[in-house]
């Protein structure tokens, strides 16, 4: 065995066998290695002419066989799995070699396992990785985190292997130091549960209130998806809403029971919003709505619950009613991406990363889940004005904002006359008018607290924190 | 000195000085102490004609002068002073020993310091303490986790210093084992949150929307607080409506800045009830609500963007839009008490604690922030089915919310075209919708996730797991 190896990936599972196979595709000498080594066999036996593998039955082999410095992709589960391959491996690298966690770790474990690391002279890289398996063998957005120098160490690896934008940039960039990829994967994990809901939403009217079939509203998600809506989850959901059911001839949606899963990075992206003071509210949403779809036992005890008289669309309307979706659903889109893009910020500020929030929208462009010609817009925003604080108040945003703003109060109208939920829309519209009040009711919020808890309250018209004695002669006190 | 003390106050800030003197007032031999001694000397010389105190200088002094088994209450900051004081006090109890933390700590803190202690044969009792300072001078909400033993020790004190409710019972149970009572009280701080934020909502669109003046709101409220919407912070709101700022001649409200503060029990809430995999929705919003409030350059930032055309309400129609809002507040109220019931029973199943969920209700009837004559509803309803999957399948409460949904809709709506954010009068009827909902999007949702992740699904006919091959022949599979 020689150490002619560019890199080497442990844990051949589907995703981490497709990245080693995209690596090799790309003219990168792979070593590959599996806790069993049946399926290092199976993977260089199925795929050992797409290009150079090197395979390794221990970690000791791996390690041996891999160039100095010594690059090392874990492709593992999340979190103890994670640990005990990093503690298996650690011992057999030198200092400034660097590991590569290409797992879905929570971005405070990666800042754990990058400061451990970090002690032992060891570079360690939290990537986010997305777009699924397909994405790994074909081109992922890849969001490494970590130093500068591991990166640029990893850079022609990864912009070898990663999705190619439209305009044809490699769709990864150095997103920031340790946890900062991780943080990112997440966030866009958040924003592809907040997507997934305002589509379903979409989807929910367009079936329940203007009467359209799968069929129709497949046409209908097609042309949208010819428009600024243009995203690969648009397109899939056109897909899926055009597939017939074998077994039973109806559409295939029809035949899936409404139940939808999710693996955690939605919750998590909003227990750190939270922590961040973020609000996210059409990322808490999505989360709340898929839970509620598992609860099949609170839904069945709440389906006698009474529900509004529905009221039949007819056609023209339902036609109109389309085109008023749409402005619903891009503004909305709109505010689930302001809500991100201010989360990463605020990410950025409390954890020191130098964040390049464009470079973000960049390489979501393509490969991931969320990609769509719409993060151009945003990549642009960002380009033009790096400090801007919210998407919204971009030009170009606000001035589209403006011109939905009227259908997508039809929109939530409509909905809560015909009783069907729209949790993302509603949240997203009420985040936009609490934003763009003048004058909220948080004045008396503050006021009960200080009623109740002598939490004091600020003034409209002086500086200073002021208690007023409510139980007693309800004069007012300075209380600073 | 004479081991003569019923039970040990130490920490002798504001709640802790009052609870000391609750305890004085009846009946009951109080040591108590603070790291300052000066403290103690002026509770003692101040109020020491209210009842038996013992004062002591340091934590020996105040553990010699309790009776057996001793019983100390600490009323200190939560988080680090807590496992400080308990570090200085644990060594000198014995077995058998009661240790009460009266603070606001996170349940999970008291889970350890319960086990912690419970290895040292001390019982440890986490009590959540709701009312506030008055509350704590003369009648709390008191909500204690611990060993049923422990809470025997306590009963006779914490009952004769609890608040009582309407029917004379006292506000205090035991809640459940470890950190049960701190657990309840989180909640009901979540609630709280939810309650101030539908409040503020029917404030805004009364003012914005009926074009009243806070005096009017006031009378309003007034109004609603003589029905079912007799409560606390109802009563409050209007006391603060009503208030004249001294200085501008104003309405106080106008005067106070309208940004609401918050100290971290409602982002617990969410945060946990999302670990939990419970949907509160309502808590949710009012959490963002609050930090949005806060975000001042984000407000500033978004002040321009577009909104609708405001249109005046003639008064007679803003008589009948009042009694629709108040149908709105109920409603969502009873959603976000519903949100707040499942996750203390998620809590009680994932923790193994024995909460009577309706005794819940009972101790909230009195002394605590969110005290309304609805809780005895509450109270009565899991009495007559301690087995109740939400309360909004109770018969009473659905029936309520079948005349109120119209209502409910309406106000939503006329509120979405005019502008007027009511995020948390829409989430509770996104969650209403939901629930009742024959059949949602999330099936769209699933299949989107078997599209790009093969996560696979359930179908609606028959049992098993299933993936269809999307990239392929999209042929179905069995999975499981």
């Amino acid at each position: 065995m020689s150490t002619s190896a560019d890199i080497g990936v442990t844990g051949l599972a589907v995703m981490g066998s497709n990245l080693a196979r995209n690596l090799a595709r790309n003219g990168n000498t792979v070593a590959v290695h599996n806790r069993t080594p049946a399926k290092t066999r199976s993977l260089v036996e199925d795929f050992g002419d797409e290009g150079a593998f090197v395979p390794a039955e221990s970690p000791q082999e791996l390690v041996a066989s891999l160039k100095r410095p010594r690059r090392l992709i874990t492709m593992v589960k999340a979190g103890e799995a994670t640990d005990a391959v990093i503690g298996e491996f650690a011992p057999l690298l030198e200092e400034g070699d660097v590991v590569v966690d290409g797992g879905n770790a929570h971005f405070a474990d990666t800042r754990r396992r990058e400061r451990e690391l970090r002690e032992r002279g060891i570079h360690f890289v939290g990537a986010g990785i997305s777009g699924g398996e397909e994405g790994a063998l074909r081109g992922p957005s890849i969001m490494p985190g970590g130093s500068a120098e591991a990166y640029a160490s990893l850079a022609p690896m990864l912009e070898s292997i990663a999705a190619e934008a439209p305009d044809g940039a490699p769709c990864t960039t150095h997103v920031g130091t340790d946890g900062a990829g991780h943080f990112v994967k997440m966030v866009h994990n958040g924003i592809e549960y907040a997507d997934m809901q305002l589509i379903g939403e979409a989807f929910h009217l367009l079936r329940d209130v203007a009467g359209y079939t799968p069929e129709q509203i497949a046409d209908v998600f097609g042309t949208w998806n010819r428009g600024r809506l243009d995203s690969y989850l648009m397109e899939i959901s056109a897909q899926v809403l055009t597939h017939t059911d074998a077994e039973t001839g109806a559409p295939f949606v029809d035949a899936v029971a409404d139940s939808a899963e999710q693996k955690g990075t939605g919750r998590w992206t909003v227990q750190t919003a939270l922590e961040l003071g973020v609000p996210v509210s059409g990322i808490a949403e999505a989360v709340f709505a898929r839970s509620l779809s598992g609860h099949g036992v609170l839904r069945a005890a709440s389906s006698g619950l009474p529900g509004p008289r529905a009221e039949a669309m007819e056609s023209d309307a339902a036609g109109r009613f389309a085109d008023q979706i749409e402005q619903a659903l891009y503004a909305s889109k709109l505010v689930s991406y302001a809500q991100g893009w201010h989360m990463m910020r605020a990410g950025a500020q409390e954890y020191d990363w130098d964040i390049d929030l464009g470079a973000v929208a960049a390489i979501w462009r393509g490969g991931c889940i969320i990609r769509a010609a719409f993060l151009d817009r945003v990549r642009a925003a960002y380009a033009a004005d790096p400090g801007l604080t919210t998407l919204l108040a971009d030009e170009g945003f606000s001035r589209e904002l403006g011109r939905a703003q009227g259908d997508w109060r039809a929109v939530v109208a409509t909905a809560t006359r015909h009783g069907v939920p729209v949790p993302g829309f509603s949240a997203a519209l009420s985040y936009y008018d609490t934003l763009r009040a003048g004058r909220l009711p948080a004045a008396l919020t503050q006021a009960q607290r200080d009623f109740f808890g002598a939490h004091t309250y600020r003034r409209v018209d002086r500086e200073g924190v002021f208690h007023t004695r409510w139980g007693g002669d309800r004069g007012e006190e300075r209380a600073d």
